[in-house]
């Protein structure tokens, strides 16, 4: 990350960019010297990089001199295309889904190996979930990372599953056959399913938004508490969400999200 | 900006930022051309910032060598407390609120001399408006704008109102007396009214979110159809949606969001 001083530019927006890469949701208010260790910088060099940061509001600082990621780098944020486009298309949809099921709703996008929520609505009624906008889940145990995955290129599927499949619950699908089996019931029948395989007491339903080439630039789906769960009846309605969310796609232009694959 | 070679850090992180910066919501993609240019910045060293910037994912380009907002910066741009805090708290509110009338519901914060918009909830039939998530907005014709502006420090909004006030509308109220005597209104009746002020055929109505210390830390507005309105009906159900907010937020400790006064 750092070093390489025989190109001088290139190290410091690169430990600028890891002072930004030292929070997470885990650690969303860092101290200078927190932020520093996290990054790997001497305090000197993260206290200067911090102050140019907070100058263009990449930082805020509060109060007690902690910093936290800045109203401007959210704001810049949002011009992303998975917000400005797919979630800004999207959110009528999800609305209507969200006011005739009052269960959780969520928007997913593939980003690697994980499926990354971009939206996700939620009242004061539905099943609490561990999800929340920008949480990275694994493919296998979400019904929206099912459909993703369902519906991925087969080189990414096997690259997927020759990966050691963690379990979080007794319910976790973590054998690569029945995974396997999984996808193709999933594709056959259009729609995505869990049945408490990620949290005990809830369980969901998705379906892939598909481009008209057929690969998905996202998945739409609903999360319930497995004992109210008539998850049949939720498809039709999930379904002609994602039906009315790539139209629009289309007629609008452009890219809403597309995957990109990293080496992980 | 760019200069100051005795500070060889300070300019690259500096011109990274620019190139950020180049991107809003009237250009969310552009070729390294029109970056370059926007920014203020030589082709070479914009190639160079922009395959760092990509490298980390702050850009993400196409498959047509353009350019947009990258996926990890939306990702880590929603550590801010505007979101990971306030816009977290307030969704399920916002839900009930959006759930009840089905017009735009609206949450919004003052950063300097505008309203910033967190978050913005509508469903198909709610009137078309121009805010989306992360629009800025003049404090004095807008619902949450009145909101915010009633209840923020005397000298901001002897500031404000010293400086030319847009007119929007032949509705806008324009005249430093007259929005003066309406910011004494809304204070006293504890809600904010606009009536056509932004937009000819939609009328809003708006309250502050208020912490203990009696500032607002954002305020929550709905705005609807001039001729489907029965504002006062709107206001009970608002407030209680404030306050509950207020309430959450207090419970859960630590700063939702904190307007930064800028030079301006």
């Amino acid at each position: 990350m750092a070093g390489n001083s025989t190109r001088p530019g290139q190290p410091v927006t690169a430990r600028a960019l890891a002072l930004l890469s030292a929070f997470d949701v885990a650690h969303p208010r860092l101290t200078l010297s927190e932020m520093a260790q996290r990054a790997g910088l001497p305090l000197a060099t993260a206290h200067r990089l911090a102050a140019e940061l907070a100058a263009w509001r990449a930082l805020d600082r509060d109060d007690e001199g902690g910093y936290r990621i800045g109203l401007r780098l959210w704001e810049v944020g949002l011009l992303a295309p998975v917000s400005s486009r797919l979630r800004e298309t999207a959110l009528p949809f999800l609305q209507e889904l969200y006011e005739s099921s009052r269960e959780n709703v969520h928007l997913a996008v593939r980003d690697g190996f994980d499926a990354l929520y971009v939206e996700k609505l939620s009242g004061h009624r539905s099943v609490p979930i561990v999800s929340r906008i920008g949480t990275r889940l694994p493919l296998h145990p979400t019904g929206v990372g099912k459909a993703l995955l369902a519906h991925a290129d087969p080189a990414l599927v096997r690259a997927y599953c020759e990966r050691p499949l963690p379990r979080f619950t007794r319910y976790t699908i973590a054998e690569r056959g029945r995974l396997l089996r999984e996808l193709e019931l999933t594709r056959e029948r259009g729609h995505a399913q869990t049945n408490e395989e990620m949290s005990l007491g809830s369980c969901s339903v998705a379906v892939p938004i598909l481009q008209a080439d057929g690969t998905p630039v996202a998945a739409l789906g609903l999360v319930v508490h497995s004992t109210r769960a008539e998850l049949p009846k939720l498809v039709p309605p999930l379904r002609a969400a994602a039906t009315g969310i790539a139209r629009r796609l289309a007629e609008t232009g452009g890219d809403a999200f597309r995957p990109v694959e990293r080496q992980t």
